[in-house]
């Protein structure tokens, strides 16, 4: 790229026109954002001074204080926290996952984690025969007689051929969160599931699991695609291969914690309340950088670009850091329950839980109406990058205000990258881009700002 | 981000349509791209084996060897080389930038690197006051009484708040081209320039300068804008600041090299070209990953994808590595020279030289109706992130063959990392991902396709 031609691009973009007054916000807000941010020193600080932040550990628990004194500095009318009981789950020491009897492989450790949630083996490990499947369809067709004391491998691969990385995560995620529980009804002992990356990785990604109140619980352990490839290789002429598997988590007693809540009170409409959000937890295995600390910080910066342009809203506006998104969604329960009884009027919900990438638009939950309002803004929002306004969807922290009838939306970047760090070691600070980060954190502010002046009517 | 959410994604996103024949191509050239792609693996090879590309080096020598060999092992048609002859600049051993005398720091070494065209100041390099400026304007007010025998520092950040980083690129760039011309007008004996780079960083960025022909050479150097900083923060209250500044950069004769170009032979109106294409050269602090190997790979996988697919194109396309686009555009130039002793009809040129990042649509500088015929196509590629069919502009390549009135386009991807890496030692394999890559060389694979099937006309 050389240099008459960026030359060229400045004298059209410059070109003068008028703008109108929201034309004169919305700009007022990147401007803000992007030449004196803080979403971006706010994450380096949530990401590499507190680092980890799964429900129930010192790290959430640290989560929670910096919340509220970022909240308090930056002088929100209020902040508090918001009481609530979270699981605690602890991973304990460092899982084995092991190939053994290998005839051309002998014995070969692979990369394996815990799966968030999941009982561990004990320090005596499981050491089973394996069979591989990639559905449950496949596994009820194998039945009690093939499954009876194995180790089932589910191996499905998020398929690439997806443009939406999500959409690839929707189409493989049921094996994490059910896969134990399935493989426990025909006598298996133990899962391996495959990563959810899409890409050739070395590193396993965990994320939650569950059983059913009834069901047997057994170990479910993640390996990386790369082992899992090699696994399945090995698994296609070795049939008397073994796979060790140990694992030390346990579910101790629920544990207390908090949804943490800043304001800035409305005006006009100071009944009406809008909410935007992230999650403050994280999985344990790196910083909760992506998911879902840019989701917090990029909130927090809604409320202090705001407040620093010297905006008085006419609704109440909230950012929220919920607790306890990864393994129980506790705290947007909580959120929702408190709401409820409270008597709270929320007219808008808006969750950032993508990662921090550039922009794309915003997904919705909505009335007819309300979608039509909200893309009638487009022309507002396009210059900015913001072109996608027709796909459903809310976060899953506000899906409970979603139920009470609340109108959901979710921030929508750029979704390439995000399952190379999702619940891995991988997602660290040095992989958010500061200004990808901020043109976030803008755009939320941008559409709060609509929503505020205009309302969803 | 959980289960429930991803899954409903899934089922709305597979909701069953039926497709038109060009839906269907373009599905299969991304499935191709995707999960049977080779972009990534061509990249890293370029970047990590063969590495620096710069004009006249062995580097680029071995680079213009792998892109024939590359091309003719996918079996295109034809694979040739066009000989040009290409300036020879050489950075020679590394440069030295040194605040002294300053009151508060003493002696203290900044983080510089020559410019590309640069004279060298020689081992006994030049040690002056500093003036800091902010543009020519400013310069010229200062005049030869306020700049005889000092250093000129150029100062001018990029604006952050641009959205679009090549536009901040384009309002700050003519310090590094021009720089030097300008404070040698003034007598100056050596300049400083800011770094082209957005965000606050360590690392210089090189990149090309020139000189007029009959004026005074004196050497330029770019600092971090980290030092930039710090520069200028020194020089306001330490008026007796001293700098050093030593580079051993040369200027050889001008060498042999070659544009590498590979092709598919069209059917119906095999006259009619369409060449797709990046630049094999780059500069020499790095891998040249992203600038433009990335493009390089790009152009090769579109002709590799339609092959594959079976695909018989009724014009003739062709992929082109061109060489010194960074510091003399002599391979565009040859290209579009010998296109016109050939009497050959260019329908179209499209360039890839903004990085591999995700796609987000194409510039094109063309009439109108072309444009509207392109913009036409807008329903097949919006699926896939195309939205943005309305800047203005070509690749640097091809700007000889919109000189010759063909239609030129450039592959747009998302602007926002590019800048942290352009020019410097971080412009390196590991800062590409894989699927972004992909889906840039999916995006010019469809584009290419629907020219092919419907011409521009």
């Amino acid at each position: 790229m050389k240099i008459l031609q960026a030359i060229s691009f400045v004298i059209i973009c410059h070109a003068g026109f008028a703008q109108t007054p929201d034309e004169t916000t919305i700009r007022q807000i990147y401007n803000i954002a992007l030449a004196e941010g803080k979403s971006y020193s706010m994450l380096e600080y949530l990401s590499t001074k507190i680092g980890q932040r799964l429900s129930g550990s010192p790290g959430a628990a640290a989560g929670v204080e910096w919340s509220r004194h970022t909240m308090e500095d930056f002088g929100f009318d209020s902040v508090w926290l918001q009481p609530v009981m979270v699981p605690h789950w602890v991973r304990g020491q460092k899982e084995i996952g092991r190939i053994v009897n290998s005839k051309k492989m002998g014995v070969l450790d692979v990369n394996v984690c815990a799966l968030g949630g999941s009982i561990g083996t004990g320090p005596d490990g499981i050491s089973a025969s394996v069979v591989e499947v990639k559905s449950f369809d496949e596994l009820a067709q194998l039945g009690v007689k093939n499954i009876q004391g194995k180790i089932v491998f589910f191996n499905r691969p998020m398929d690439p051929k997806q443009i939406d990385t999500f959409t690839a995560y929707g189409g493989a995620v049921n094996q994490r969160g059910g896969g134990a529980s399935e493989a426990a009804k025909y006598g298996a002992v133990g899962v391996i599931v495959r990563s959810m990356g899409i890409n050739n990785e070395d590193y396993p990604h965990t994320g939650g699991m569950g059983y059913p109140a009834n069901g047997t619980k057994i170990p479910a352990i993640a390996i990386s695609t790369k082992h899992a490839d090699l696994l399945s290789k090995i698994l296609k002429d070795d049939k008397g291969m073994q796979f060790y598997m140990e694992s030390h988590c346990e579910i101790l007693e629920d544990a207390p914690s908090y949804n943490v809540i800043g304001q800035i009170n409305g005006g006009e409409y100071k009944d009406e309340i809008i909410v935007v959000g992230g999650h403050l937890d994280s999985w344990d295995l790196a910083q909760g950088a992506h998911d879902d600390g840019t989701g917090c910080v990029q909130s927090i910066e809604v409320l202090r670009i705001l407040k620093m342009m010297g905006y008085k809203p006419k609704r109440t506006i909230r950012a929220v850091m919920f607790i306890n998104e990864e393994n129980g969604l506790r705290g947007g329960l909580k959120y929702a329950e408190i709401a409820e009884k409270n008597k709270e009027k929320h007219i808008a919900a808006i969750e950032s839980d993508r990662g921090g990438f550039t922009p794309h638009g915003f997904t919705m939950t909505a009335s007819d109406a309300v979608r039509k309002k909200v893309q009638s803004w487009k022309p507002l929002l396009e210059p900015y990058g913001l072109t996608d306004f027709n796909q459903q969807g809310g976060g899953a922290d506000i899906s409970p205000l979603e139920r009470q009838g609340v109108p959901v939306m979710e921030f929508l970047p750029d979704s390439q990258r995000y399952f190379s760090y999702h619940h891995t070691k991988e997602d660290t600070f040095d992989k958010v881009d500061k200004r990808e980060l901020e043109l976030g954190a803008a755009s939320m502010a941008a559409m709060v700002y609509l929503i505020d002046k205009y309302g969803l009517k």
